[in-house]
């Protein structure tokens, strides 16, 4: 039997992706539309104090094209807080106005496949970071669920221990050399939602989302085990170019 | 020809999920709002007699994502029970502002791979209160259907009965280990909706999902033989906090 | 080139799934509901005098889970007629509150792979009635679509005709252990819908159709070249019980 | 690196499917009812016309089961006469009451793979009239879409032109069969619609698109080399019969 | 490690399906259609301007068939100006009557699998036109997405970067067959969007769409490693054309 390795988890994550129903928004008086940005930003602020007291982060994003307008990312410690978070977006006067275009459910994850000196990795003060983020609010961002592939001759879940780790240093190493151009996040949904992997990227300039992406399809770890499903690109959307995103 | 494997059979089950049509919640009258909710209470009420009277059982979870917003589960001996509870939910007040989401309709199951000294096993009282199991009430659920593959080389149902159930045995021992941590509950599907099991697990801690299906991926039973529909993660919400969840 | 086996074809069958729009239920006045109902029964009761001058058949069946409420099965000498029904009840009072969730269009089928003395085998009386069969008002349905696989080494087409008879009648010794417990209808639906064939089964007990299914995968007819589609499992609604179950 | 074969392209042609809004269509008053069926005989008294001066050819069928109540299948020498029509047709009174539900857009299309001794064979009489065919008002219709498969060992694209040749004749012996019971007229879509060729079968008994369709799928060429899409099937509905149709 | 090529990217491009409301914009009163034609050539005077200016270039298409009625589409230095033309059209008075069908968001592309001599390939003037092109206002335009297949042994990516080379400059042969009949634009979509390029095609004669795509899918670099999304032909809108398009 093959050995799984163990993963270090951190905050839950819940990318959800909202559509803005410009008719209704449009049909509401100066009033409602007033009352429901205002909503918006009192769950901004509040949001922003979890995240000043690093229990927590989050980021608005515009998506292009018509998959969705905004892609809210939370990270929170529990899911209940995720759940929470929802249902206020929900009740609140702005989710009249939001219609609900997908979701995404997981969790930070960081895998062992390096061995550690120290027992508890997870307490190494640079990975606890990394395994409780604040988000980049950097300009732009990409995400993508993915699995990887267990069909006959290509079979993830069949591969030694060894070998994975080896394909996926050779992948990191290909990662590296975007430092500093695109910021990634790993969450983990194997349990938890439809695909195995959550990623999301952030980048100063989108085009490094092609080209990493790219990059990357020909490290053997993702051209022969590697299965995508749908990319959601956007643009940042800082609370304070929210009123202008919704004014008409 | 391979031989099949008797099963166990217990009560009937039906995954129920339901998305909350926010605006019309929030456009309704109060009173029309606490009819609702006196509605829906009115059911639990009656539910948990029968529960009570160890004639089924239920749970209701609040579903993380926007996949629905409510899960309830229900088990019964008959489908004509559990088709009748869909129908009285369909028509109480609430009912109305609960928009049907997904459904999964199964049987709870053993399976005999491992021989039984007892001519009736499913009559030793550990196994009838696992065939009929009252629902235990943890933090979390998660629920997702499977099949087992059938192609080429890697088909489940062309496999000798003992391979199986070695395979199947080893993965049990994966199970075994988060004993406490994570319950399961089998329903076999195959005649009874598009998968061939539903897998319905409880948690305390959400994380657990994550860990036993990411550890049981590499068991040979489902690295080859696996196929993995949506998954669905809730948190538990019980009868005194629905009206909280439902407040506005 | 393969030889094809001639079937023996009796009436057209069309599967009419339909949900009922609660919330417009209940928002029509009693008056209209009763009307409604009353367009149903007339329509029940003008089939029901097709059924008994043997011109066709159809039963009602309360679907479990939300991929529908209702099952209608209708089986005509036409499609023609099968049309006119659809377009009947759409046009019905009751056909307001009736939402389309799915359908089928098939047609009773025999085969024969194994050769038969009569020259005209669909003259003799036993098959001519199974061509033409009264739908067994039994308790409860199953509906699923199935296509034979063709991939490969897996391909029901290139297999000699003696080894696919070989292989049905395996299989139809499966189905012999479930006399009187499961009645099966098969329609042929190539060239008339989504998937090569429709299965109906009828049971008293439910779980019936899960043995039954479950037994029959093992077999190489299914275990290899067996495609399946959506199952649709219900409860028979029997006219006398239709105001019930629509009663609020 | 494998032979293409030239194909000859006659006319445009639109599948155009249409729910009826039979809630809507009742709501409307007779006078909108008539306003409606009017436009809609309006357009069918143009269109025919056009028929009559051979300069495009229709035809119109009631869909049995609920993929669409309505199939218009239009034939027109250019891309912008077949736009044009829908927007008509959506324009008119009538398609208030018409849900669009499924397009195919192709054109007409015989291959080359036999020689011809004339330069231009499309100039031929009888190929010249079946590029531009005037479509038989023949009982029943049935319509799919179909790729040709492009996996491993089968691969239709990497076999040599000769073989293809060989096993599309073989398959045009099984079709001469049916003469006078099948009328086809075969439409390429590569690179016009999703799939790569859409299959349009007139009968007197649509019994005979089962019968053609199932022995055709022995052929090599779709036993090894066929996929097929969704299927349609439908009755004549004359112009004289449309009021009758819709009458309420 | 197989090594993966360099890309030149250029603008930005989105393909932005949408579908009228015609019911909806029948109900409109006159003035009220006749301020959202305004709303959209006051768009399209903007965005011509950008063209004249060499910012960008867009062009609008009706789609036949009913999976669009209308394909905008828009290249620009940048997603945010990408998205800002999105939010516009969906702010405007037109954007009421529009609704969303599909989108694809991509980046003008072209690939170096040939050396160049020059350093900065996408300075050389004909390149850096080709990369910030301005759409051919041609009366057809044909869109498809598609993948480079990534299975057992028909694997693009673990391909040596010569041999697909190779096969590419065998493909652009075919294309070159074209010239003058087709106008091509390539936009790469990894990490952007959910297949990994996008191919615009222009031309005088829809005709050549499909004589286009049929003799390159059997190039080997289709036949073997192209997977194909879903095609969508239109004819080309120019602006004074709309009013009359729209009118009713």
């Amino acid at each position: 039997m093959v050995e799984a390795v163990e993963t270090m988890d951190g905050w839950y994550s819940l990318h959800d992706f909202r559509t803005v129903d410009w008719t209704s928004w449009k049909l509401a008086t100066e009033d409602e539309r007033k009352e429901a940005i205002d909503s918006l930003q009192h769950l901004l602020v509040k949001w922003d104090k979890v995240e000043d007291g690093k229990d927590g982060s989050h980021a608005l994003y515009n998506i292009v094209g018509q998959k969705a307008d905004l892609m809210f990312m939370f990270l929170r410690p529990t899911t209940n807080e995720l759940a929470t978070i929802e249902t206020e977006l929900n009740k609140s006067k702005m989710g009249e106005f939001l219609i609900p275009a997908h979701s995404y459910v997981s969790i930070v994850e960081l895998s062992k496949y390096r061995p550690y000196k120290e027992e508890h990795p997870e307490e190494i003060p640079e990975i606890a970071a990394r395994l409780k983020p604040i988000l980049p609010k950097w300009e732009h961002v990409c995400f993508y669920p993915m699995d990887r592939r267990r069909h006959g001759d290509e079979n993830w879940y069949t591969l030694e221990k060894d070998v994975r780790g080896k394909l996926l240093y050779e992948h990191s190493m290909t990662g590296r050399k975007y430092a500093g151009k695109v910021s990634q996040i790993i969450t983990g949904s194997i349990g938890l939602d439809d695909w195995e992997w959550g990623v999301t990227l952030f980048a100063h300039d989108p085009l490094q989302f092609k080209k990493i992406v790219y990059e990357m399809r020909f490290d053997e770890v993702s051209s022969k085990y590697g299965e995508f499903g749908e990319f959601f690109v956007g643009n940042h959307l800082p609370n304070e170019a929210i009123a202008t995103y919704l004014e008409i």
